[in-house]
């Protein structure tokens, strides 16, 4: 008999097992859409709730039938298939094939319409069911499929565990529900766990406590739930989000851009924009639509993106005649017409920019900010009679992303030359600044100037007549460069800790927040320190400081101060009766928590002071960090133990394209030919970030007979930074491509 | 024999006609799409090269087999078929069916594809070719459409004729290849043409001159080529096009936004953003796809909006599960989030605004700015625990939008009201700001701000407890109100004439243009000009005001007056060697052609107070046509009258639904009745504009026994602004029309 969703809330019933309504939503794939589409319906969900059912199946002998694994755990617990097989005494556990699971669970259309509660009863197969500890001891509630992915139940840990024992109970030796503790399993593993592997999340105390003050309880769910260090993915999610920076949405890989992160995009562009004018570029808007055939007109440069290009087909019931891109960028969109405006010397250089969204409609797992469907950026596209101007404009450019990075954002970068495999394959070079995640000790591109020669004005005919009598034609010399709301996820993941956000002073929507304290019971008493608050609000707001009084009553102010440290607000002043009394005010640092009485005579200059401090002891603290982990590396034994010590090397190298090769695919084998779990995620590579521009900060270049690459053992060229990169997640683009949207990937 | 491509390039061939080459190009229905896909190839090409052939058939009776008539025209010439019919003594014409299009051209799949090149020959059959003398008799080059509306070949009005003459010639009475002029023919026709027909352009006369000196040629060919007052739609695009504001794209409907208009719409945005941050509204930025759930949620609205939505069905080669819109507007975007965002009556006030662009596909005749299939907008959606606060934002951004358009564009707008049966249906009330184009005496709606009571809030469940302990939840009272780059379009509209673009000061991206006169011949002579010139554009930049010195070589002063007054530069410096001696520069106005010379002490000063001159006398210039077009009318006598010479209506009203849709459609009927012709642009019937705030304006309110609605005769209860609306261009949008999206539409 096929398992259907009443069947299940039969056997629910019968078990006496009560649970919420039912969500119905669109079919999901994979923990994010999920919980995108959970969000709406249950607001207090959060990634912590999900589970992930999973089958693998033993290596057998051919003959032989066998027997099936099935997991079920929390999303967040790392559940290594090789330690598993271990504890069960299987060999290679592989996540089992499509036909498997149909006959696992014959209800089920795919892997993603998975889920434990579907199993057939009575199974006349054989089966291992294995059940995440921490989920099946817990009273608090999870979310599962019923038999599609497109509904899901929320059910307590005990209730999940109740329900499978009663199918599977008693059934033979081999069919029972076995609880497996991953986090006691993996720190008994014989081998190291491999550099790079996620840690499973830490049990909060709090979890298991039956009652709690209901504040403390509010407090709690308001905190972020996860230590950077520990689950990094997950710390940083539940930041941005309880942050108030973005909010899921309901279609996969698109966000919310709330005013606390939007706010900042704004201030960038107020500042970026106001730099570039002074350069002569002025802004524009070219439409977000591509003809087909303009887009498909360059054929060498299609292909790369091609892949990740939205298409408008109909227009209310109409079929449009021929389908229209969404822009993935817009060289083909903006180039064409660079071609018809620039007929004489006269007309150059034509420097544009524009504000926009582009559309790459990737597959890849989404990121907030760092990987999302549509996001936010500048792209400036100039034209030039000399090689030379352009050749100035990349380095100006560069420099002005340089600055909304150490100076806005508070987050170092070291700008650099791309390595001929990582530069942009339509230009002649590319310029960059790269950063640096400490927490994983990746490296991370922040954003790019290219200059491209003459390869598009040669391909668009962006020509004009010498100005020189008798002289050929010139194509004009051209630059693209480009910075995205990807910035803002570098800075949230640099100066962010487990309280929540950290915000530099500069770039906060609110900079500080006044918090009254020392407040009594009974109506009216607390109006003067209300009122203190407000009248030093009025001063700071007057003093140009974007300052807030929170005067919300019904929060204590504990509660309080948990929230602005998790939004990150950079000062706190606390004012109570004996404040107001010693005409003082504390202030607290977000960035370093530290506490000092400052006075309110001239507040409002003592306050932009302080902040102006607190902005550059960020920037100075994440810069010392950064230069910590910029090791000089050149005997290639210390290559691998380096990055996995989350440092970025720097290594004398010749800049040859087949070394870099050499070096990524060396530093990648040597890394994981240790590692015996969890090929999931094998250590990346190193891979060139860039050449640094400033050679002399990492010391004496070797000389003479040591002036070697580190790999090929030729005459070394430069010190070159190499690393893993982008962060924790899959690369964002090939490294070594050819298609014109890579050079924009980085932005 | 059909007749293909080649049968007419061998004709031509055989007949000595030379040519360039046959474009080809995505197939095109109207003008506007054939200009915009040649615009890349053929850049000089305007729509004055344009042409076009229309087959009308004469009533005849039934037993007789009717004469076609071809009529082969420029693009531009009021082509009258009822006067046509008259000269060639023919009842009725009527444009042809599909059928008789295919039977006079075999080789045609629809009338899109006619061109009377691909006339079959020998013919059997009788026809009436008629062809626009000034089109037969010009050496200018034209385009025509081979066989299909894909290609266009670019051949010279004498040769068409020598064309169309060896097809036809000789072959009986009726078969002749007939010149007519249409613009005599109009002249001498008996009856007046009807109110706001358009008038056909003037020839130029230097169109027909076969040789002028290379500059004038090149300045007569940059000039603006229709007059405003002769042929609108021809002037604005002309104007746009040539003053640098926009260029076509090669998608019909949109548009690209050069720095010369997007400059201003970033000033407009700089000041509108800085204006809602003091109301505490906060930017945000939500996604451009809406789910096809989402967007179908709410059916009742979805109706309305739905035929201009655009689909993304495909990402690379994927189909997408489920069809993605884009967003038309955001309210089903963003009110799921205001309600999981709003749980608290802490949570009030919500106000965020967003400065996007959104798609709205619509099938009708594109316009630049006013209607595009893409446009920038701001649209901001509040939520209110109380009415009275939405009630008084409502007011506030409304007169923030006044000062738009007063302050910024210099264009006066009157704020009021809108009727019940033209406000958005889904609020309560909704707020305007109306427009008047005094070139065709149609009001413009320039921006709306709408109360939504409780309607979205209850739809979405935008609800918080009561304060007040006991009272039932509470939905949130919400408001909505957007400006669109339409703005531009209207500031163009107004103050724009023959010579192009009238900037007001505010906004221009460029205040003053610095340029040299009085040059000698010799090299390095003009270098004390050139210097005082750039001394002049330090001064004035470091005074804080947008100027440049026009140092360009190769044109003369000439030239480059005439180029910076199609660009609409507000003020024009000459310094010329007598000026310099002198110590003056002679200042020229835009908007007036007034010129003065200033002394170059204390410039930047006396610059600065001129420029605020500018701006206001360009207002109180337009303010004063505006008011002298508002005509108070108490009796229906006066009515047609009065919108036929261009004003807008103020007439005593009963407010009443019905009674307005009799206005309209009495005011139509009575203005249509005297027309003999053109029945393809009927005199549209007037509908209310805004009941205005400022009732005194209009002096005494008729009283007690006069006090009666110019319609019904019952009481009146207010002046209500009456008038044709929307240019001359199909209205926006249906007037009476309870979709979600009109209350946008007039952003």
């Amino acid at each position: 008999m096929a398992v259907t969703d009443a069947t299940i809330l039969e056997r629910l019933n019968k078990l006496s097992i009560t649970h919420p309504e039912v969500i119905t939503h669109s079919p999901v794939k994979g923990s994010s859409e999920w919980l995108s589409e959970l969000s709406i319906k249950s607001p207090n969900l959060s990634s912590t709730s999900l589970t992930k059912t999973l089958l693998f199946k033993p290596k057998t002998a051919k003959t032989s039938i066998p027997t099936p694994v099935l997991i079920l755990a929390k999303d967040s617990t790392e559940t290594s298939s090789n330690l598993l097989g271990k504890l069960l005494n299987l060999k290679e556990l592989r996540l089992s094939s499509e036909d498997l699971i149909k006959s696992v669970f014959p209800s089920s259309n795919s892997k993603d319409d998975v889920s434990v509660l579907a199993l057939p009863f009575p199974k006349d197969e054989n089966i291992y069911l294995i059940l995440d500890k921490s989920l099946a001891n817990s009273e608090d509630q999870f979310a599962l499929h019923l038999t599609s992915s497109s509904t899901t139940i929320l059910l307590k840990g005990l209730d999940i565990k109740t329900y499978l024992e009663s199918l599977i109970q008693g059934e033979g030796d081999k069919q029972i529900v076995k609880l497996v503790d991953f986090d006691e399993l993996k720190a008994n593993a014989p081998t190291a766990p491999p550099a790079g592997a996620k840690p499973a999340p830490k049990e909060k105390k709090a979890e298991a406590k039956p009652a709690v003050a209901q504040e403390e309880d509010e407090k709690y769910n308001m905190a972020i739930k996860y230590k950077k260090d520990e689950d990094f993915p997950g710390w940083y999610t539940d930041v941005l989000i309880k942050g108030q920076m973005l909010d899921y949405y309901d279609i996969s890989g698109c966000y919310i851009l709330r005013p606390w992160s939007y706010s900042i995009w704004q201030t960038i562009q107020t500042w970026f924009d106001d730099e570039i004018k002074k350069l002569g570029v002025q802004d524009c808007y070219f439409p977000m639509f591509v003809s087909n055939a303009r887009l498909e007109k360059e054929k060498d440069h299609i292909e790369g993106f091609a892949p990740e290009v939205a298409w408008v087909t109909r227009a209310g019931k109409s079929e449009l005649e021929e389908p229209i891109a969404i822009r993935p960028t817009s060289e083909t969109v903006m180039y064409p017409y660079y071609a018809k405006w620039i007929n004489s010397h006269r007309d150059l250089p034509l420097k544009l920019n524009q504000w926009n969204s582009v559309v790459r409609w990737e597959f890849k797992n989404p990121q907030p900010f760092l990987r999302t469907r549509e996001f936010l950026w500048q792209e400036g596209h100039t034209a030039f009679l000399h090689k030379a101007e352009a050749a100035k404009e990349v380095m100006d450019i560069l420099d002005l992303y340089r600055k909304v990075y150490t100076d806005l954002l508070a987050v170092p970068v070291v700008p650099g030359k791309k390595s001929e495999n990582e530069k942009f394959a339509g230009g002649d070079y590319t310029t960059t600044v790269e950063g640096f995640i400490p927490t994983t000790g990746r490296g991370i591109q922040g954003a790019t100037s290219h200059h491209l020669g003459q390869n598009f004005s040669k391909m668009f005919d962006i020509s004009v007549e010498s100005p020189n009598r008798g002289e050929d034609r010139i194509h004009a010399y051209q630059n693209s460069w480009g910075l995205s709301t990807r910035s803002l996820g570098v800075m949230v993941m640099v100066h962010g800790d487990d309280q929540g956000l950290v915000l530099p002073p500069r770039v906060a929507l609110q900079q500080v927040v006044v918090v009254p304290v020392g407040l009594s019971k009974g109506e009216g008493k607390n109006q003067p320190i209300y009122d203190a608050c407000s009248e030093l609000e009025r001063t700071l707001l007057a003093g140009g400081i974007r300052a807030k009084a929170d005067l919300r009553e019904g929060y204590t102010p504990g509660w309080k101060f948990n929230d602005w440290e998790m939004r990150g607000v950079p000062l706190r002043l606390e004012l109570g009766p004996r404040d107001i009394a010693a005409k003082s005010t504390l202030a607290v640092r977000r960035y370093d928590n530290h506490k000092s009485s400052i006075p309110l005579s001239d507040i409002a200059n003592t306050v932009r002071t302080y902040l102006e401090e607190i902005q550059a002891s960020m920037f100075k603290k994440a810069q010392e960090k950064f230069d910590s982990c910029l090791i000089p590396v050149t005997k290639w034994d210390d290559v691998v133990p380096t990055l996995d010590a989350k440092n970025i090397l720097v290594l004398p190298w010749c800049e040859g394209n087949q070394c870099e090769d050499d070096i990524k695919e060396r530093s990648k084998s040597q890394a994981n030919k240790g590692e015996t779990e969890d090929n999931k995620a094998p250590s990346a590579g190193a891979k060139s970030l860039c050449i640094p521009f400033d050679q002399e900060r990492f010391g004496k270049f070797p000389e003479g007979e040591n002036q070697k690459c580190i790999q090929c053992g030729e005459k070394a060229k430069s010190w070159t930074m190499f690393g893993r990169s982008e962060l924790y997640l899959p690369p964002l683009a090939t490294s070594k491509s050819t298609d014109i949207l890579n050079h924009f990937i980085g932005y």
